[in-house]
């Protein structure tokens, strides 16, 4: 059924609100979980709230959370989420990187003790209204195997890079390191389709069609997909991504990175600290005017939207412009919730004794 | 023929120095080149050295550049290279990242009017001994078509992370944003070997397996490959690294990049001076402890090194692994020159009247 954004928002809050959440975090969760709906990564939005109910019941998440600053220089900073929705904790951590990068030029904040934060591109975009390039990444449970490697080492850990434009939209990136998200498997299970070769291998590191490789103990492959096409690059990026969130800030890494559905158990003997974010923010005028800045970007946004597209393929994007345009198709004409969302919203209603929308 | 690295670096320094490099810029320069070749990226050591000295000969490189900070702030800086070659001006930009770093946590220094900076993670690698993180990236002229296009918008734009550890070596990952480099193309090229698809496309855009397929007037490919394997994705990075090191500088970007060979010209109608570079420093105990965080960067390595191999496959690489082997076989054993790089040696030794090594 096609519900508004709206809507969906408010049943998000009171969800929060419900479980005990504060207005202002119930707010930002439910913001942030809908702007995924909104830029069409269906997999990130409201079909996620009951994942962060479960782990709620689970006493593994925690609805008041006591964010702290731990530790900080003029430049950085260390944030403990205190358990709480990475959602919630991650906009803290940009604000403090904000703050940062209005004082001495950027800002960079390592967050620890936090769980799925949604989007990655959310997070970057909160610095475009102050005139700053935002970014953003987060490691996750172990999905993807190192080059070489039959085991599950790292999470699809995405990066997302805003930067401000002037009459044209800002870039926004939003990757995960991976060749396709874990969704999209999903997706081709549920039309019983094949997976193209690339995206995944078997438990014995064999490359797959099956769109279940992952169910049956296989892995995700890195961007590149096999060494001759650059996956070692791929299994750099995610190291990076995992490094950066979870070794400067104190949280789980590679393989004791807590899964994020309630039914798997978190690894034993934990490295550190729940899972991982690391935030930054850079002030445009820390380097140049940010005019002169935005006229550049505006130019180098043209010059790619003009570069020549290959007969029959589409126009040449540029990262930020299929989920915006999404996002304002679907303020016009709602959004389309999967029925088996649905019925997570109603066992979600019931269980909160509150209002389905 | 085989040379020591002790004999090369000499030469190199002589070179610098007999084109009117002062003896501080000369010993920077052949240090840089010489740790590409010690690393076994040979395409970007001495067998630069002669595109070095024939931009000098055009007046489009300055031997003698007066590298001035335009503008700063606590944690960021913009660097004028003054036309120097890339090879010093990179390494004084991280100089001040460092400096900044040391008095605020991090430093974060955009370089334009630069040319070729050798390799990435030669520059990244300056911060380890500071128990800092590095960074670098750099444009440089475009050869890259972003998917669905057929035209060359961006260099293969390197991304190197340098990360200390304790009694592990370093994590040092040094990447183009491409499947492979353009030096692999030539090497196929030189073996009349065909390149393998997803590395490059046509003028056309089509998939091809022709080592011409760049002299031809094709393009070489984002990581990913193809759409279906995530190239959207590789075209992301290479941005990235363009609109860093030359949006945020005032460098040449995208199309603009000036070629580092000397019988290309330079695109008309410039949109910035020279090529440009990213560098950053960030103090690991701006974040934690950093005796806490290289214990943890042991376990990461000695967890991914002991993740199980594919059968038949080699063993699990920690990023630099295989350039650090490299290393050390050629400080004991040295560097292999190949005949066309020994002629280019000999020409710029009667050029500059310096001797051969």
């Amino acid at each position: 059924m096609i519900y508004s954004a709206e809507q969906l928002k408010t049943f998000v809050k009171n969800a929060f609100l419900a479980a005990g959440a504060s207005e202002e975090h119930a707010l930002l969760a439910s913001e942030a979980l809908l702007a995924a709906d909104l830029r069409g990564v269906d997999s990130h939005g409201v079909a996620r709230l009951s994942g962060y109910i479960r782990l709620w019941q689970q006493q593994r998440l925690n609805m008041q959370p006591n964010i702290q600053l731990e530790h900080e220089t003029p430049s950085t900073a260390v944030v403990n989420g205190d358990l709480g929705a990475g959602l919630i904790v991650a906009q803290r951590a940009m604000d403090i990187a904000i703050e940062k990068a209005n004082n001495v030029g950027t800002g960079w904040v390592a967050v620890k003790n936090s769980n799925h934060f949604g989007i990655a591109g959310y997070h970057a975009m909160k610095a475009l209204k102050h005139d700053m390039i935002g970014i953003s990444m987060t490691n996750a449970s172990a999905l993807v195997a190192p080059t070489f490697s039959k085991d599950r080492m790292l999470g699809t850990n995405p990066i997302a890079v805003a930067i401000p434009a002037g009459k044209e939209p800002p870039f926004v990136m939003d990757m995960a390191t991976t060749p396709a998200a874990n969704g999209k498997l999903e997706v081709n299970e549920r039309l019983n389709k094949d997976i193209p070769k690339g995206w995944a291998q078997t438990k014995e590191g064999h490359s797959t069609t099956d769109n279940c490789a992952l169910k049956n103990g296989g892995a995700m492959l890195p961007l590149g997909s096999d060494r001759e096409h650059g996956s070692h690059k791929g299994y750099c990026l995610g190291a990076w991504v995992d490094i950066f969130s979870a070794v400067l800030s104190g949280a789980n890494y590679g393989p004791w990175v807590p899964p994020f559905v309630s039914f798997l158990s978190p690894p034993p003997n934990p490295v550190g600290e729940g899972i991982g974010h690391f935030v930054g923010a850079m002030r445009i005028d820390a380097f140049r005017p940010a005019d002169e800045f935005k006229a550049h970007m505006d130019n180098w946004i043209q010059a790619f939207r003009k570069a020549k597209s290959v007969e029959g393929q589409p126009v040449v994007q540029i990262p930020g412009d299929q989920e915006r345009l999404i996002e304002e198709e679907r303020m016009r004409q709602g959004i389309c919730i999967h029925s088996s969302v649905e019925e997570d919203m109603a066992e979600i209603a019931q269980l909160l004794n509150i209002n389905r929308p």
